[in-house]
């Protein structure tokens, strides 16, 4: 899956550690997966708030090494974010830092809120003004507005206002506070280094930065950080969780763990399930690199075809690379992946998938295959038909653009041109998930079935997510 | 193998399609993995030369739409190189372009030549001087100063004074010209599109801009394309053929083919032919990602083992990336790799890498499956022990840094504190390139055994070889 | 006077033209002396507001051609700025554009507001937040706190509430509105061009747009422009006008017309009085360049003195220039000016700068004078002793660094090592300024008396000016 | 002037000093006027060369504080440069440095050979190439190919082979060597500094390194500076000096001293001769800034009349302004300049400036000063009418582009819609010289009455100095 459509955000922070700026770069270097078009990170140093934030990849935006001598302090929180909300601009960027009565604080979220935008309205009718298109200022001013005392108490009455899906990192001059919300629908973990504390989305950040792994942050949970220690709240009405299950398909590393679980290995139960739930007679089983590589060697497994690496990634296809716009030919998915036809050739090829979102991707590794010489192509999709889109946090199309929204998997193989196509079942997505042990069973599967856990506005439609993204 | 140390050059170049500047472009972006410290493109419209040159990648470089229109042209050379010869200097990017007494002329080299220091002493006496540390330098002043009529036959002259690897591309303002050198050390290949000529170090940049692959350039072939057509020559004596063969050991990209071979079986066939030369009880392979793939995955087919994605590459680590100074950890490898611990924690794990050179991150590697909790870790090499440095084009460090030059295997597996190690012998390199298919049979297998096929100065030690350095 | 110490803003606007960006570029180009820290335009085109501002000099933050074509629409406002107020950061750059209950509005604003402390802590007390360390962030809160429904009475409703200096552009999708605070600190001056209006901080912005110079906004003036024209309302209660002098002295360019009179015979009448008030018996008058020079040829007009360029100023003194750092002296004033030998040796020479700041700048440049050969250097100064900060958008520096301050005329002349010093006197200021044309009469002088026309706390001392300048 | 018709280039060298880049990056910084397109410095430290060159101003190219680590030693040479020679590309920036038979050379050169296409041609005749297109590159050709043993030898057979401007500063190892051609084109001063020796085109940048002005450099003079002192030889068949009398009109700084005397008074003394020859009955008189600041003054003071500053710069125009593309108006010299209607308004206005080339800039001035209100214009040209291209180093347009080569005074005053117009008479230009001081009386008037003193081949026509600037 190379369209950006699936893409988030992650957050990370350290508190009481002497290079905690630095240690927020790597932890967000490692979570660059999460989102690529901006970074920044705010730090304390007991006293004020300092901040370096830009457009673009963590290492080119902390390029200048002189830009840590800029963000001292034992504490620091970062993010690094795909536009889900709010465009693409540098005032976008995260964390967001502000001056209210009680000083300074910033945020960093990763999530969706449902209702930013009537809340903003209502807040805009008795003054405030916004400076930013993105819905997580939307948290700010109700924490400038909430009346309550202690930090703590503001952030709950603040967070009581909003709804949807929020992991959260406040900063401000003494203290770090993280927030899940109630139905978990994005991660977010725990950990411990050097005496101090770390908060991840994704535990792979703790494994760089040789920080060690406590647990997840639960749903509904709060957890605040100050020099007196860590202390834990549940100020929420506790409600079923839901995180959401697509960060086993396709989102986190395969080397986090996620919901209490490894992503690897629950990704390579998904081939097998979907090798069991759609066996083919076939020579060979090949991925699309790198997302679909772990489904593939479970399918190949199970199905005991032999998997071979048919499709070759350019190594530097990360970069922005710039198409010569005079040019007679669109190469688009030529510039990614590469067959090796002596593999190909007059083969039977099983070729796995992560996701199908508009169909054009597939469509053209199917044809690049079949060019390659490949006798038959048989698509599997190592998740559901996603036929819905995400309102908690991933930046999907609109229904509209999504193939599997409007067309069965028949017309889905025919537009594709794969001689047969299955898709995982959502039995078979939970099936798999439980496989591997003893974590979290009820989750988010909204984008295959449209089963919403939390409700927004009726005119939150197809138009209302295309305003939020601009 | 991350250690930049076994880099060298890839050359493109087209003659007559009205994109021949774009899809030069185009066709070094596929042969990145050649070269990444800087690259350029001399492109002509039959009356003069125009050049745009940069260090950088090439998406970089060449980032700005503008550029091409200041590429003017229906033929174009170009050069991703990493520094064989000549220190990181924009002067020493290719291609190079001059001008003397018959016009201009601009050259691409793949190769290192044995001789360019005597060579350039002498030219140095009588009146030469030189811009750039390159050795390709040489060749130009040996070509201003041939007395022949014809460009052809002063390429020729030029190129019987040295010696030593080159796979070339001249351009001038009606002319392109590909040699490859007698032995053949590197490769080079001629395709077709659209009614005009490509020719390409490797065939992957031929997918790219979809050509067609005619065939390689042989050993001491010289092709000479104007708007006549296409002429080839056999102007040097008749040798045996040496090309590298660690182009199909790390070198080249998998999807590529390289005498008369696709890459990815060979590699893969390294793995079985391994398995079986160092067998050994254990519960899975993994590879060090991505070089190490196929070979791990021939390994584990062979030895009836589970394959597994045990070590989880960074997506990003093409990128510079600026580790902060002040930092208290050196993090090293682990900025590019992460391993799976579920997948490894209590067992006996193979680790299959292409090569060793200093052995200083196989020891990390090894160290880090340890700490994932690996029982037994047994390293295995898809090639044998690199014992000698190469003067042909690959960057390798000097003897002394290499460690396989000092250091039985024995010790080796006692540095890297592995279990066990076992390399690849040349016998079975041999072995797996025959298993496939009717490509050359007679390899330059030097940084092995050091036979070396071209002789070079006594003085040509590793102090020598520093010096071309810088 | 080269120390950056005397330094403002500057506001351009334009509504009813279809090339209101590129216009706006210009009148920031030829207001540029008024600010180089950053500078910005946003643009309406009748829909929303578009923004692009940066650190920098305008022809450098607008190089990119396609920054116009992301400024659509037939109206503009633009910014130049020294951080009067707010640190140098690029969210500080005007106009300040943010979204609130009644839509979008930009801010461009030049002077200083005094309560504006005060103000944003009662505006956070109720739940605002402040994303700027600026002054102007206040009005803007202010004005999505009124409850006014048309904007007018929402302006005017938020500027009631604080005091101080402030000529300012507002933009919203529809309409433009200037505003000049009741005393008139800054200047703001009102013209046509092609049928549409526009506004600047002084006139020569209109030549180089080639707008035609109507008139100047009145102190305590609100210009209302939309497409049905123009309107004036004067909303606050009447006021003595006190502009401020200093534009006359340093500020302004001499080309501009500022308070009905042009500058330029006046800064050279100023030097007329100065030789009559302190008169000395010299071979020749040499200015401080460029900004002493009207002021040295009326000195020497009055004096019946020669007027020589005895100190020659580089031209590239505007760039920024980076001292190397291991350098063992330092340059200084040096890089800015050097004098002319032949003119000055021997001689006795009376050298017009138009203020003193620290002494520190006026110091090298007399012993410069003097190590060339001058007999006897008489500094004179074409304004009063600089004895006190100014609160109303000069960023002078603080009292204990004002020379005048604390010493009297002749301790400054001892420091400065000046044979004799003579200052303007504040009589001889007002003399000279009515003797050109029918202008305004009453200025503002705190700087050189102390009488501070807007009261401000108590605590609004030097300690507080710090606070506020970061 | 405004027009970049009058620029040249400017050297600048230290030997023996412990700052020796630094010091060249100052003298370079004061020399700026005398090249703005490229710069570019060259250090030894006893042992080998290092260079760092780059486009752009000298504050720009030399920012970054890392670059002087990089330019160790205590020897340096630095260039400023106009493409005189050779296209606006990097590669032509200078110093040029490069590696021969005797180690490594740099090469600095003010000045342009008249002969440097036909040596160039034979040079590649026999055997040499070139890389870029400037005249100097022909130098290091000669240079290396000459068979004397000593330095010194060898470089005066080069020079002995190429006719025309140079002065010039070649670095080695452990020399320094300046040469002026035996004309003395160009102008070449020493110093002392520290016990070191400074060499710089013009005298002004020995004062901004606090450097004694020892002597200029005799024309045919070459000055050997090794560490055990200063040389100086006479290599060179005597001949008639003839420096350029236009660094008296133009060129160089006011406060330099060249060919013996101080340019500002010569430069006023020209003013003075110029209201002699050409009177006329006005109010006031007006430079054009800044150039024509001390010749209209000096014309003031001889005519009685008063001197205004009627024209006000923008102090900014050093600096690139990209003036939108889509203006409608074309914005010109207006960026520039801003008339100050007060002054000018009824008078009737004689306008000094240095010199005109097309004519095209003088005529938009006088439009602005008659908009401005004046009565009545008369343009007063302190130089004789620009008849002929330079080919000595000042990169003039072609003939066919100097008004004056096809146009009567009658006609250029109709066409700048001058009431009159006065140039000042080749013999006043060498009164007025030879009234300031004994230096040297015989000049190159070449561009204004066509006697160019050294000869050059027929075909260096128009066209081939074209064919020169490319």
């Amino acid at each position: 899956m190379f369209d950006k459509l699936h893409e988030e955000c992650g957050v990370f922070g350290v508190f009481g550690h002497p290079e905690a700026a630095n240690l927020t770069y790597l932890g967000l270097y490692a979570m660059q997966h999460r989102g690529q078009e901006g970074c920044g990170i705010v730090s304390s140093d007991g006293y004020r708030l300092y901040a370096h934030k830009g457009l673009g990849l963590v290492a080119d935006v902390f390029k200048q090494d002189e830009v840590f001598a800029h963000l001292p302090g034992r504490s620091a929180i970062g993010h690094v974010r795909y536009s889900t909300a709010g465009g693409n601009d540098i005032k976008n960027c995260q964390p967001i830092m502000v001056d209210y009565s009680r000083g300074s604080i910033a945020i960093s979220h990763n999530g969706n809120l449902v209702n930013a935008q009537e809340v903003r309205s209502r807040l805009e009718q008795t003054g405030s003004i916004f400076s930013t298109t993105a819905d997580t200022e939307t948290i700010i001013h109700l924490l400038a507005r909430a009346q309550s005392d202690s930090l703590i108490d503001r952030i709950c009455e603040a967070l009581h206002t909003v709804n949807g899906a929020y992991s959260l990192l406040f900063l401000t001059e003494s203290r770090m506070v993280a927030v899940r919300d109630p139905n978990g629908f994005r991660p977010l973990c725990l950990g411990r280094i050097d005496g101090g504390y770390v908060v991840a989305s994704e535990s792979c950040a703790f494994d760089l930065v040789e920080a060690e792994f406590i647990r997840e942050i639960e749903p509904g949970e709060m957890v605040v950080i100050d020099k007196t220690g860590m202390k834990s709240f549940h100020p929420f009405k506790e409600t079923t969780p839901t995180p959401c299950i697509f960060e086993y398909v396709y989102f986190a590393r395969p080397d986090s763990r996620i919901y209490n679980r490894m992503v690897y290995p629950v990704r390579k139960e998904f081939g097998r399930v979907l090798a069991h739930e759609h066996p083919v007679d076939a020579d060979l089983v090949i991925a699309v690199p790198d997302s679909g590589m772990p489904a593939a060697m479970g399918y190949a497994e199970e199905a005991k075809l032999p998997f071979e690496l048919g499709l070759i990634r350019n190594h530097y296809v990360g970069r922005t690379f710039i198409e010569p716009q005079q040019s007679i030919r669109h190469f688009g998915v030529k510039l990614k992946l590469n067959p090796v036809r002596e593999i190909i050739e007059g083969k039977r090829v099983v070729v796995v998938d992560d996701s199908i979102v508009r169909g054009t991707t597939s469509r053209k590794i199917v044809k690049m295959i079949r060019d390659a010489g490949a006798r038959e192509v048989h698509l599997r999709i190592s998740s559901p038909p996603t036929c819905f889109p995400c309102f908690y946090g991933i930046d999907t199309p609109s229904r509209k653009e999504l193939i599997a929204a409007s067309h069965s998997v028949e017309e889905i193989a025919r537009y594709v041109t794969a001689d047969s196509i299955g898709y995982l079942s959502v039995a078979g997505l939970h099936q798999a998930v439980e496989a591997h042990g003893d974590g979290c069973k009820t989750f988010c599967t909204a984008c295959f079935n449209g089963e919403y856990p939390v409700h927004f506005p009726r005119l939150k439609t197809d138009k209302q997510l295309g305003l939020f993204k601009e």
